[in-house]
């Protein structure tokens, strides 16, 4: 029989798209003595939840909550539950994550339409708004935040078009929530899901969402009361449903609102640790406050760029739509992607990204989201990477890097800023 | 804007049939600063676990991991991995997660035949396999530790008739991995999945499941790689699938091999903390040994059962399959049994469950489930119970209970026993 040592990990500097560097105080968190699940010390906390997800979503929605798995969990809890086999759905795609979108919906039995641009630009919403106008979807799902290109797509006009023309739109906004502003409400956005283990530093393992009356419309139509708990009253409200049941049990909203609604029906068993972990997260950006979180990211990504720019690499994808929380790098001719990144890891301990299909070999995606979004990973990050890329035979612009940085970090202090 | 306080629980003896008592051991892995998916700090981590899972579950099969989800997440995963649109599939129902196995098969599309038998019995296997002979289905799906009822289904010779008839059989062992034997090879299980926040006394958020070669085929034949990362091989490979794509690209088990296998490629970002904390879980499982734990589990068994009966309470459900790890007490006669857990848990801190369907109000359930499954919460259980009884004016024998396990507990002491 092998035996296994106590869990001995390195300590690294994460400085990718996600996951990123846990705070702190969720590690800790994460360590308190669990309660049942229906325990009113626990409903209290999901409570609590709801409303701070409604917080950081800048919504009034009655349901926010999250599901219990990872990020693409959530996406496909919304999207299972609204479409139907038939429906047609739009899919503006402007990097892998859009490919991931129109994979779920299909599976899903939609009528899939996608339009797509360069990896590196997004779309003008005009483009997008015609394309609704034409293809007339029961939904359009985008990504916000694209983490395989770092570009940002403009929503709030492609929201108020869905809202007229009664299309549903829902978002992938797992790279950007508690990052960059994501105004749910103010851009019209019927369904949302946001990640964990990005801006808000809390490990992978959930994926929060908020919907709006419009997709409980739908949703309700297609409500079922698990068998084995339903009462006979469950059973004849559901054969006044017309709408075929939700493909999965698991992702199905109609019975997780029921779990964290007031009828408190057992679904699934929370998933308490990571609840905890959640509660904190949320915790730490209702005190940090919204607006001094992006600020702050914005603040750090200007340090990094300007030290990458002064080194003498190019930032890749249209400035114009950048994501504040990721940052591109294109890859120098003639060196090996790999080895850099290997070196950065296994001399420095720090972790920067490669990236996906097209772009795959020709850019590092440099993170700075949530915890990891400070100004001594920043500096870091960009002390190691001008060292590596020396060791490598790259010609950069020796020494100029971090004095870029410092630049920033020193003659514009962040003064504004709650939290650096 | 409200502020939140720090996190602040209550410390409760967990006595349900889970989630239960998390080891403290667990709870301090779980605030391990974390890595990236793709550190070899971390897949190495993830090696360990499938091995780990390997020994969990007795078997050589080469794929075990966990879903990152709650305990149904890997039922439906197995499930819809391995169900096409009109494969037939019995379900043998003793209690509330046979049905949760009809209600998902039947949202993915299968043909469903069930039988049932009175909750708080199990089925005589020969009778099981009749079925199994007369239906022929694909998949047999069954539940073995049924913790609505209590009851344990025993496995081995429908296990080896499913494989003699060429059925697939998945088993739902939620609430018995880890405390009772679950043989997956030596009972010819084709596909299972664990629970974490049962006997292993690891936070609710993942399940563990592991399959065969024979699961394996069914599921390569529909194999699809997520487009956006996808390679011309993987596309021209996937025109030779003549079978149906998996509906869940989340639960797609295709797809998560190639994320747990060597391929190494990105499905979902695997929930860090959590996988600490099932490592860990394990961890103590393997250091305890699967016999000793089993032994520790029907001792504490059987100074509750002594202790209940003692104080003159009848045990529901047919005592020859009684699930170790689930103790079900008939509530007396004119009892309000919410009244009862309620002072249970507001004066001493102690939970109990309650029961669905057809069990409401008449039983309650006590579970004794990996680190909650001590001698000292069977002692303060029994006492409260005691108490808390006398106090609703329950006619019962007044100091016998406790009695009765010290008499366990003293005069039968657990020498054999490494861990008590």
């Amino acid at each position: 029989m092998t035996t296994y040592t106590d869990l001995n990990t390195p300590l690294r500097t994460i400085m990718t798209p996600g996951p990123v560097e846990v705070d702190p105080r969720v590690l800790r968190a994460m360590s308190t003595p669990i309660v049942g699940q229906f325990d009113p010390a626990f409903t209290h906390i999901m409570n609590e939840v709801m409303e701070m997800l409604r917080h950081l979503f800048e919504t009034k929605n009655k349901w926010a909550f999250p599901i219990d798995g990872t990020s693409r969990s959530g996406i496909e809890a919304l999207l299972c539950s609204v479409i139907e086999p038939g429906d047609k759905v739009l899919v503006p795609i402007f990097g892998r994550f859009g490919h991931l979108l129109t994979e779920i919906c299909e599976r899903y039995g939609a009528e899939v339409h996608t339009m797509e641009c360069r990896w590196g630009e997004v779309f003008d919403q005009e483009d997008v708004i015609k394309e609704i106008k034409r293809i007339q979807p029961k939904i359009t799902a985008i990504v916000h935040g694209e983490t395989s290109t770092g570009c940002m797509q403009p929503l709030d006009q492609i929201g108020k078009a869905c809202r007229d023309q009664d299309v549903l739109l829902i978002v992938d906004a797992v790279a950007s929530t508690g990052g960059t502003p994501v105004k749910v409400d103010e851009w019209y956005i019927d369904g949302i899901v946001a990640g964990t283990q990005k801006c808000l530093s809390v490990p992978s393992g959930m994926a929060p969402l908020t919907y709006n009356d419009r997709i409980e419309k739908v949703v309700h139509a297609r409500k079922k009361v698990e068998r084995g708990i339903s009462t006979e009253e469950d059973r004849i409200n559901e054969q006044t449903n017309n709408h075929p049941t939700i493909k999965s049990n698991y992702f199905d909203i109609s019975m997780l609102q029921d779990y964290w609604g007031p009828r408190r029906l057992n679904h699934h068993t929370e998933a308490t640790s990571m609840l905890y972990a959640l509660r904190e997260g949320l915790r730490i950006v209702i005190e940090e406050g919204l607006e001094n979180r992006f600020t702050r990211h914005k603040y750090h990504e200007k340090a990094l760029i300007a030290g990458l720019e002064a080194m003498g690499l190019s930032l890749f994808g249209n400035r114009e739509c950048k994501l504040p929380t990721v940052t591109c790098v294109s890859i120098p001719n003639g060196v090996d992607p790999e080895s850099v990144r290997r070196m950065l890891l296994q001399q420095f301990g720090i972790e920067i990204a490669s990236s996906f299909g097209p772009l795959q070999g020709k850019i590092w995606r440099i993170g700075s989201m949530g915890y990891s979004c400070r100004k001594e990973n920043i500096l870091f990050v960009l002390g190691a990477l001008e060292a590596v890329l020396i060791r490598h035979g790259v010609d950069i612009n020796i020494g100029k890097g971090l004095q870029a940085a410092l630049e920033v970090y020193i003659n514009q202090p962040a003064t504004a800023l709650v939290t650096q």
